[in-house]
């Protein structure tokens, strides 16, 4: 089966030109099919906070209120993601940028809670692996922005982690997945403050030592959890690593690798 | 050759959103192939002004500084784009919101004017007509944003009106193209206070006489123009008339007929 590369690219990245421009030169060599999921970045927060838009978390989760949809709808699917696919092709890198709802991306349900109303945030059913099959076989790139639909006309906040990793499984149908999990650390860490402690290889058993004895940190924990459901869905093997060292991340040369043996 | 429909919508209907939804409904029943270009709308205008981006105007046209084409992208589309294609999935016509950097859409440059600085405004040089056609093809309809790039990376504004123009003019060589350009008013109207004085067909020399005897109200003039210049270039016909009668718009129950006979 033919590679294809599903790389998240975290918040902290986007926030940061000169780092998002070498991810993005990076992402440009890959000669391997590619998709790119991006997070937000401080620019929704910003912008809710310019617009007098409380934002209210229950459990380090954000709430989207109707006034919340539409700044993530105008950050992560127009400014974020355009800006994004405009760079791409500069880097002689043809891209196309999609939220959940064109050509029916990513269909999902308003998350049902009995105790908190976590408002306009999409659960995924499923993803339309068929149209990204044929944008890529075109030779085009995808970049997807962290906004979903439920297929009755309403917009959907969810998670770009979760997307990356629904991606990731569903395209394993058709290709050997890759699955990147690319941010501002190294990897997974020992010692959260030490970007020199980077655990090269981390297999189910070890994962449960690690767990054990409390040295992967909170942050990651549903990172790895996501890593390891995405391996026993058929996705081929999971990377966490810095976005601006991407081709040594892809390349086994710097971050984790999350294996299933 | 097979019909191809490329239908501008204004901006005050996107306003509207009774108006709206009706107009998507009549959209999502048109069987053959459509492409959409929306305007913007006062959203963004509204925007500009809850983040004190002073908004310049210049001969009526407005100057983009770096501010306000964060707007426009935000605005254009991530917020009415996505919302467009959510509402068109729902009507079961399955789109792809685009913008002119997606897939190498349209390829612009930074307006030159010797004597106004636009800011970021794009004039268009290329259509990627064969992107738009295999999408088509693939039964896609397709959601255009007035916005384009450079192909260096730069996001630049556009005119929905010349997007529609040139996206028309580019697809005529693969199909019987109708151009269509949709908004609140009943068509070209003999006096611009009355719904009921529309002209039904206008040809080039019943356009001087009306140009002449200055019956046709000035926001109309580029338009019109835009529309010869269309047919000129191979569009089969133009429409102009209201958003929310589209099937008896396109076909020929209401609205303005523009045409080279």
């Amino acid at each position: 089966m033919e590679k294809l590369f599903v790389i998240k690219i975290g918040g902290q990245v986007i926030d940061d030109e000169s780092k998002l421009t070498k991810f993005l030169k990076e992402f440009s060599l890959i000669r391997d099919k590619k998709i790119l999921v991006h997070g937000g970045g401080k620019l929704a927060t910003e912008l809710a906070f310019k617009l007098n838009v409380p934002q209210q978390l229950v459990n380090g989760r954000r709430i989207t209120d109707e006034e919340t949809l539409k700044i993530a709808a105008m950050v992560y699917a127009g400014l974020i993601n355009k800006s994004i696919v405009a760079k791409l092709d500069a880097n002689q890198c043809r891209a196309v940028g999609l939220c959940g709802a064109d050509g029916g991306l990513i269909q999902a349900h308003r998350r049902v809670n009995a105790d908190i109303d976590y408002g306009f945030v999409g659960d995924i059913d499923a993803v339309h692996d068929q149209f990204l099959q044929s944008l890529l076989e075109s030779g085009i790139s995808i970049v997807v922005a962290p906004i979903t639909h439920d297929g009755k006309g309403q917009l959907l906040n969810t998670n770009a982690d979760t997307i990356a990793q629904e991606i990731a499984r569903s395209m394993s149908r058709h290709y050997e997945v890759q699955l990147v999990y690319s941010f501002e650390k190294s990897g997974v860490l020992l010692d959260a403050k030490d970007e020199l402690t980077v655990i090269p290889r981390i297999g189910p058993d070890y994962y449960l030592q690690l767990k054990e004895e409390k040295k992967v940190f909170e942050g990651m924990i549903p990172k790895i959890d996501n890593a390891f459901a995405a391996l026993r869905s058929g996705v081929s093997s999971v990377l966490i690593g810095k976005a601006e060292e991407l081709t040594d991340l892809i390349n086994n040369k710097s971050g984790t690798k999350i294996t299933n043996d």
